[in-house]
This record gives structure tokens, C-alpha cells and sequence, in this order.
């Protein structure tokens, strides 16, 4: 994480219009992106005015998250989203779908056909952050026992005796 | 992450008085601890009961990743983190710090001097997780140019046409 604070242009969310699927490397939009690349170059996490504050908001969100995760695993429909992952409601699914989506993490493929069928997967960046989210998701499921234990344990505040005091010196 | 649900017990919240640093291996709440550990083996984030998504919840709350990363520095008073994490609140940063506390992640250390002098450091637990958070914080900063880029395209809604549905099949 670099400390060097940058002074990034907040990122346009979606300016084109939806005209969907027609965008080249010679389109505006294009051209646009391209120089928004060049000026951020990386971003920094701990400068308030940095949109990749907002990425990682959609990507660590409480159902970003698991859905990285699920989709990690293959193509699937919303309603194969919803029945695997516990206790997230339509709306909540449909808007963090649309948050990952718009980052470019999930591809969304409807075909036309009654009834309606969409498909969600994980675009080759999507599949590179739902790995390093999974690899956290692991980790947190694999020390459960050993986070609960801590939670039993009185409050940590430890008051520092004299004598730590004088190991600090 | 295993498919598996598991019904675990709802760990209480810090259910020991308050009367700091005398747990032993030996104490009611040290017995409680090892029980609950063994009755939730592993943890299951897509169970919507598992006490794993409240920690997920911590871990990936918008300060919490950026403290647990501060923290893998070294040491820190809570006016330095402040400094560090631009735009977050006292208010805030007290309640991240306390959720991380009582997860097992952060250590609070106070000084009894005056002024007062408390100091907050990663656990040995709050080490491992802060690693993958940082993966996951670097990948971001990383690749904020490609994600923007993707954010500038028009809407990924893809209407598959015809052929897209021949080769389905």
C-alpha cells in the first residue's frame, strides 16, 4: 500500500449511454478510460477522495463477498445465486450484481427466451479478486473456533503495570 | 468453503465481567470457549446464521480493512491511525477498533499516564487476517485503472443473440 497520497478525478459511473455492446478502442468512451487510466495510476486506499474506496466497498460488502465466492465456482442463474447464498433478498442480490458488474467483475448474459433466462459469471478480473476474496473468506471460516474463542475472553484492555511501563523505556 | 450448513451455537458477546486479564486456561470462560470451538469446527459464510458472517463483517467493514493494513506497520497510537486512514471519524475509528478487539485482532494497551497513552497492535490472529485483507486492499490499488476503464464501458447487459444460444447448446 503505498503512503504516497494522489489526487485522483472521481471516476464517472456509467456515462455512456445505453447503447449497449457497440463501444471500440477508437470510441470516446474509450479514449476517456484511457486517459482516467493514465491519471490513476494505482490507487490508494487511505486517500478519502480515491474511488477505490468504492470498489472495495462492492467487493468486500456483505453480499459481494459471496457472491465472488459462489460465482468462483461457475456460471449461475439469479436464482441459483439466491438459493446458495443464505439470507439475501432479491433487491439486495439484484444491486450488488450491479455493483460488480459495473466494476467490471460479473459478466450478466441474457438470452431471449420465455421465460427469461440470465446468466451470471466472472469476468477474468472478477475471477482475480473473487480469489484473493475467497482466500479471506477461507481463512475467516477456517479460524472460526479460534475468533470465537477470543470473543469469550474478557475485554483486552490491558493496562500496562509499572513494570511494562519500564519495558517500553 | 464447504457447502456443509452448519447450525452453530450463537457465541455470546463478551459474556465475562469486566474484571480484565484473569482469564485462565482453567476458568469457566476458557471452558465455555473450548465447547463452542469444538461445536463449530468451521465456519460457513453462505449459512446465514453463522457467527463467521459478523466477523467477515468486521474484517471488511470499510475501516476495518484499513486499520488491519495500518496496523501490519507496527504499532499505532489512535491519533496516529486517525492520521493515517483519511476520513475517518473518532466515533468511528473507536467502534472499528472495538469490533477488532473483540474478535481477537487488535490489541489495546493503555499506559497509565497522563495524558493518557493507549497504543493498539495486530494479534498474532489479527496478523494472518490482516495479510489476506491486504492481498485483497493491494489488488485494488493495483488494478483501479483496469476496473475504472471497465466502469467507462457501456452497461455489460449482453442480450446473447441467436448464434450465442446455438452454442449453448
Amino acid at each position: 500500500m503505498s503512503a504516497k497520497p494522489v489526487k485522483p478525478k472521481a471516476a464517472p459511473r456509467r456515462p455512456a449511454p445505453p447503447s449497449a455492446g457497440t463501444a471500440t478502442s477508437a470510441s470516446p468512451a474509450a479514449t476517456k478510460a484511457a486517459s482516467l487510466k493514465a491519471a490513476i495510476a494505482r490507487g490508494d486506499l487511505f486517500a478519502a477522495a480515491c474511488p477505490s474506496r468504492e470498489v472495495l466497498k462492492h467487493v468486500t460488502s456483505r453480499w459481494g463477498v459471496l457472491v465472488l465466492v459462489a460465482l468462483l465456482d461457475g456460471t449461475l442463474r439469479f436464482s441459483d445465486l439466491r438459493r446458495r447464498i443464505g439470507g439475501v433478498s432479491e433487491k439486495m442480490l439484484a444491486q450488488t450484481l450491479q455493483w460488480l458488474e459495473g466494476d467490471g467483475f460479473v459478466l450478466r448474459v441474457s438470452y431471449p427466451v420465455v421465460p427469461p433466462h440470465v446468466e451470471y459469471s466472472l469476468t477474468p478480473l472478477g475471477r482475480e479478486v473473487g480469489t484473493r476474496v475467497e482466500g479471506l473468506a477461507d481463512w475467516i471460516e477456517n479460524n472460526l473456533g479460534a475468533i470465537l474463542e477470543q470473543r469469550a475472553q474478557p475485554p483486552g484492555d490491558i493496562r500496562a503495570a509499572s513494570d511494562a511501563r519500564a519495558a517500553r523505556r
